[in-house]
Parts: structure tokens; sequence; C-alpha cells
């Protein structure tokens, strides 16, 4: 299959397309490709243009298009669509999709598409799900599912089953609740297509099964259904009747967008956004990290001033070309450090006591440490560096390169036990403390050593 | 549902238990954990208690356990099993873990456990699936699938799923082949479940599949899966013959994979390593990019030591004070903007021309850059800096954001158009390198505006 791929021409033709009011050509084209790569298209376009084109799309596929655009564009778009035509759209999405799209307008405008519902089920689905926390397992979840009773026969659970599934878009499992619709547990499609038409669930449904509770938070659903390979898991009150559904689609975004996040957050940029954002939106994620950099550096101008009077030694002054050097590693140390564990955390994988991760660290920035060092007294032989100052050098990075490794292991550990996103601590923060830390730490342990 | 959580208490018992050879507790308590679960524990366990523990559990459990191990634990466990318990677990996985499992042997082992599996279309597609690159479609594909007969009726259908669906352990989607076994379609449940037990799958497949070739490279895959919300793709050779299918589990962790790289990249962590893993492994993977490091500072050193008359100038001198200040900015920015390109590229979302990214990342840097100068002329002012020392400064930080922004986001761009991974770029490649621009920069432009 070749994947589709928008590129410089199509986009033109397309424009000119709609420029000419080619109605039906648009049509028969827009309607053959895939929601996806038509959203991709519209993300592309002015929002009249995208207004057009989403008009001329069978209803159906309307929806979906809605649901998959750039956010700024969905909003543009969704204001220029009536109340009566977001109505419609959102009696075509499942669920979640449809409370998702809701919860973009206003509270006024929200109210006006939900008067627009005729279904009363589902104007009731939409506003249970539109109660809870967006970034929850209700948040997540769908009401759209396939559910037998454990008192039905196998025949009467493929007529059933027949009847849910026009309204389920991809069956997944099949669950099992009692008369109460207490969840008790899943069928198996193998099970079912292999026993007898007259046995009852009861007999052939597997009571094992795993669940999320409508208010766990979505972050820990995610990881539970990559740990466990869970394609679909039900969502249940605390009573543990089923509410709905959790479907491996939506995780699968939801992992994508927070392992984004994490990124920029160590790289610096503090909002989700995207190269093909405003100027403005960018500026707003990346200003503030640059901000807090400058400040850091205006620490390390404090410091160094504090140690002026070494620049009239001829052989001392040295040490403030090696300024830099010394920030560089201890910035870069403190990275690696703070991403190892900040994965770890996020991948449960740091155990052990707090005592064995630091005997950990400071062995391994200690064997770091002396390579570094050793090439360093290495170069400073060849460039004629005097010895005791290229040795102090060497043993000053040594001592950095050991306290930034640990400032970026228990940061992280810290902000992580105090329920911070450990993510946070990578990236500009932890090189611009480490800066300031290192160049301190570097001067002064070679005031003690040089004695001046 | 409370997810499992691993405790020292847990592990500690454990121990005990083996130590003690507690053979039937061990035995129950082991055979009622999740596989996933199970592995988590054996990954703290040594070599020995693994292997014990391992052998105690029902056959069915123990090769989703091994799958599930650490991959260093995993190797030594295999090593310590005989070529006949290898072939039985073997024998007891989905082909594509089965192939995953054989992989990690010796070539010698390889065709040892090859040798002892019965069943002889087993051993075909164990071979089949080993000749693929194991990052290609054919590489993460599995042999298990359901499909159909175009010509068969909804009866047959039935009869012939049920057959096939004991072999398999979840059916997602229904293939529809022809009769030279070319991939032609697929069949919804919903329509088998709601179609007339006499029709022809031939009236009611659908002729619309997406499908991926056997040689495609797996991270397209994992893009497309993501983009149109596929939880399983069918695999195929050029003739479109039906070769296996890939599911979305698989993908799930490929993703994950991919985005623990990129983030480990941008940290300067070059392969794969967790927090848990040895110092040698861990020193391995960091020490490379701070020897990288520390030649970049030795640059920097070079250039600092060019300009040593300025540190006579009662004023100038300031300038060796903001030196840090100006690194740290240079590398913010850098990282900043090839993170921003980098995750672009990822998602296929960098698009328009070269010459339009241009004007955005300048128009953007010279927003941060007149922010940030501005700041530090305010502070210039109150630490009593002479003026024009203090614009000189900002002006030359300006510059050395705008070319780091351009070097952040250009040298990516280049790479990925030269098919190497731009995430290489980003992280400890950038900082240093514009640190020694930055530095450069800096002097030279002060250079030109002081006139020294």
């Amino acid at each position: 299959m070749i994947p589709f791929q928008l590129n410089d021409e199509l986009l033109a033709q397309i424009k000119s397309d709609i420029e000419q009011r080619k109605t039906a050509a648009l049509k028969r084209r827009a309607n053959e490709y895939h929601y996806a790569d038509l959203a991709e298209i519209i993300d592309e376009l002015s929002t009249d243009e995208g207004v057009y084109l989403i008009k001329l799309l069978d209803s159906e596929k309307t929806s979906d298009v809605i649901t998959e655009l750039d956010e700024d564009i969905r909003e543009r778009i969704l204001e220029s669509l009536s109340v009566k035509e977001i109505a419609e759209e959102v009696e075509e999405l499942d669920t979640d999709d449809a409370v998702d799209l809701i919860a973009e307008l206003s509270e006024e405008r929200q109210a006006e598409v939900i008067a627009q519902i005729e279904d009363e089920a589902r104007v009731q689905d939409i506003q249970e799900l539109l109660s809870y926390d967006e970034d929850s397992a209700g948040g997540l979840m769908a009401k759209e599912l396939v559910k037998v009773n454990e008192n039905w026969t196998v025949t009467k659970c493929m007529r059933e089953m027949r009847v849910q599934a026009t309204e389920v878009k991809r069956v997944h499992s099949i669950y099992v609740v009692d008369d109460n619709n207490v969840l008790i547990g899943r069928l198996s499609l193998k099970d079912l297509l292999t026993s007898n038409d007259r046995a009852k669930i009861k007999s052939i449904y597997i009571p094992k099964v795993d669940f999320v509770y409508v208010n766990d938070e979505g972050e820990d659903v995610a990881k539970l259904m990559a740990k466990y390979d869970l394609e679909a898991i039900p969502v249940v009150d605390e009573s543990k009747k089923l509410l709905g559904r959790i479907t491996i689609d939506d995780i699968v975004d939801f992992i994508k967008e927070e392992a984004d996040k994490d990124y920029q957050l160590a790289a610096g940029i503090s909002t989700d956004v995207e190269a093909d954002d405003s100027i403005i939106d960018l500026t707003k994620a990346r200003l503030p990290w640059l901000i807090l950099g400058l400040f850091g550096g205006l620490g390390s101008v404090f410091i160094l001033e504090g140690f002026e009077e070494v620049m009239t030694h001829p052989s001392y002054k040295a040490l403030f070309f090696y300024t830099p050097l010394i920030a560089a590693m201890a910035g870069n140390v403190g990275v690696q450090s703070s991403a190892i564990i900040v994965q770890g955390l996020a991948n449960d994988i740091v155990k052990g006591s707090l005592f064995s991760r630091l005997v950990k660290e400071v062995s391994l920035s200690l064997i770091n440490g002396v390579a570094l060092g050793g090439l360093l007294i290495a170069f400073g032989y060849f460039l004629g560096l005097e010895t005791s100052v290229s040795f102090t050098i060497a043993l000053s990075m040594l001592c950095v390169i050991v306290v930034s490794a640990l400032v970026g292991t228990f940061v992280p550990i810290i902000l992580n036990k105090n329920n911070i996103d450990p993510a946070i601590a990578t990236g500009p923060f932890i090189t611009t403390s480490n800066d300031i830390f290192g160049i301190f730490l570097f001067f002064y342990i070679a005031k003690i050593l040089l004695g001046f």
C-alpha cells in the first residue's frame, strides 16, 4: 500500500478547484480519500476553503474528518458551521469522539448542539461522558460496546450481538454482565464460535477480566494496556457496573502525545506545539525557558565576577578559557542522568533503594570523569598548559561531573515523590542549574587547590 | 483494577521461597500472576532463581513470560535452558514471538531448536519469518490469521473460522482471498453476523483493504497503523499473495521503543539503555557523547585564548563573565529548534519550502532575541554595566540566537534529506557545535562593535 503523500501540486490543484467551484469533481475526488488524508489536506487550506470542502463530503465521512483535524483548524471550522450541522456530525460519531468534539465548543454552543440531538439515549451518554475529567478513563472511554447477559444461550447471544454490532464499529471483546449490569467476565469469540448453540453464557465465559475504574488516570490506563497487550478494556464504576470501554487506538494517540510532550519538555518547549504552528504559539512555548536560561546565565556572571582577580594571574587566567567547557560538561552529564531516570520512572523500572542508586551514579560518573580528566590532562600537556593548572582543571571537572550526575538523578526522583512530573527536570532546568553549580564548584575547587 | 506493583518485600519473599525450594507454594503463586508481571519479577532475580521459577510455570505461560523479559536477562535464561526446553516454548508462541525468540540464539542453537520442532508447517513458517529483516513488515508479522475464500458461503465461512480461530489468539479482521491466495478484501464480523447463512462471501466482503508489502519498513507500518487507526494490517508479497498480518500490540511496543530512542538521543545517550542496566552498558552509551562535548569545549578554549588581550581591558573583560550565558543560550535555542523539526519530520508535518521555514525561524528567533536582549540591557543598567558594553552583549546575543536557531533547524533537515536519522542532531551534537559557534560569534561581533 502506498501511503498518501500530500504534495504542493495536489494542494494547488484542490485550491484551484475550490476557487472555480468544481463541485462535482471535488466531491468525487474527496470521497475517495481516507478521512485521515482529507484532514491532512484541510489542515493546509484556509477556513473558507476547508468548510466548502467539508460540506461536499458524505455525511458519515465528515465527522471523522473533523475529529482528525489539527486542533486550531478544527476550532475555526466548527465556528463556521451551524449548530444544526455540528449536531449532525455529533450523531455520526462514536460517543467518545462526539464528546471530544463537543468539549471544544463554548458552553453555550454545547447546550445548543445537545438540544438538537434527537436520540435521548445518546444525549444521556454524551452528558455522562462530558462529566468526566478529560484525562481520566471516563474521559477516554466510549459508551459503544458489546455486552451479553450470563443467563443467555449462545443462540440468543448471537442474535443480540447482531443488534448491538450494528452500533459498534469494531467488536473487540464481548463483555459478560449479570442482571445488575455488573461486569463479571468476558466471552472469547473463539469460545462462542466453537460452542454448542444451546449452551449458556454462564458455562462458557471467562471470569477473569481486566478493567479500569472510571476515575483512573488516562496515563495509568495507557501503561496497563501497553503492558498487558490489551486492545480494549472495560470501564466500571465503584460498584463494578459496566459503563463503557476504551480501545487501543485512542491509547496509541495518547502514548504518542505523552512521548511528544516529554521530548519537548526535555528540549525546553513547554506546551504542545508543532513545527507548523504560528510564531506566537511557538514563542509562548519557547521564550519562558530561554528566560530561565538567561537568569541562570546571569547567575554565572555573578560567580565569575567574584573570581575577577584570577584574570591578572599569568597561568591561572586559563581557568576562564575552560569555563564554557566545564559548563557544557555539567549540562551534558546532568541531562543524561535525568533523562535515564525520567524514562525509568515513566516505565516503572527505577527500583531499589535511593542509596544503591547513589552508589551507581557516583561510580558511573567517576568512571566518566576519570576518562575525561585523563584526556584533558593529555591535551593540556600537548598545549603546554602548566601541569598544576591542567591537573586542577581535570580534578575540578571530575567533581563537577559527579555532582551534576547526582543533581540530574535526584531532582527527578524528588519531583516524582512529590507528584510533580519529573520530565520537567530534564533539559533547560537541569542544564541551567548545573551550569551555575558547575562553574561555582570549578572555581572554588581551583581556588583551594591552587591557593589564590 | 489495581495494577501489579513489585515491591522489595514481595521480591524478598519470592527469593527466600526459591532458596527454601517451596515448590508447591511458588507454583501456585506464580501461575496466578499475569505473564507480564512474572517477567517483571524474574528480571529482578538471579539467572538460577529465574530458571528455577520459569520451570515451575504452566507450559502455555512460560513462553509468554520469556518473551516479556528484559533482553539481557532473557539471553542468560535461554542459555540455561536445553534445546528441547526452548523448542517447547517456541511451539507455544505465535510465530512472530517464536521467531523473535529464536533470533536471539546463536545460529548453531537456532538450527538445533528448529530440528526439535515436530510440526512441519510451523518449521516452514518460522524459517520464512527468519528470512525477513527484523525491522521490516515481514519481521513484525505473524503467520496466524483468519482468512476465507471468496467462493465460500457464510455457513462454510463460520465453520472454517471455528477451525482457524483455535489457532489464532485474537481474530481482528477476517481477510478474503481468491483461489490463488491473493488478498482481495476483508470481511467485517458485523456483516458476517448479520448476513443470510447461504450468502456467498463474494457478495458481502469489502473490497477495500489496507495492506503493506513484506519488505516495507516497520517504522512506516507503525505510522500507517497509527494514522489510520488500524488494529491489524495484512502483509502481502509483490503479487499481493497474503503472507501474514501485523497486530497493533506489536506496533505499540515499536512506537514506544522509537520514542524512547529519540528521547535518549536528544539527551546524549547513544544506545538503548535503562536505569537498571549495568554500569558498563551505561558508560558505553554515555561516554562517547561526553567526549564529543569535551572536544567541543576544547574548541571554545582555543577561541577564548584568541581574545586573551581583552582580559586586560577594564570594561571589556566583562565579556568573559558573559561567555557561559551566551553558550547556554546558543545551546538552548539550538535544541529547541532541532527538537521541533525532528518531531515534525517524524510526524510528516514539516511542509512548505525551505525558504518559508527560514523566514519563520528567523522571525521567531528575532522575537526571542529582542525580548532577551531587552531583559539583558535592563539588568546591565541596574548592575552598572557600561552602556556600550551591555548593548554590545545584547546585540551579539541576538545574532547568536538567530544563528543557533538556523543551525538547529537546518542540520536535521539536511541530515534527513541525506537519509540520516535527524534525531542524532538534537542534544549534545547541537549544543556542542552551537557552543563553539556562539562563543566565536559573540567575541567576533563584540570586537567589531567595540573595536578592540
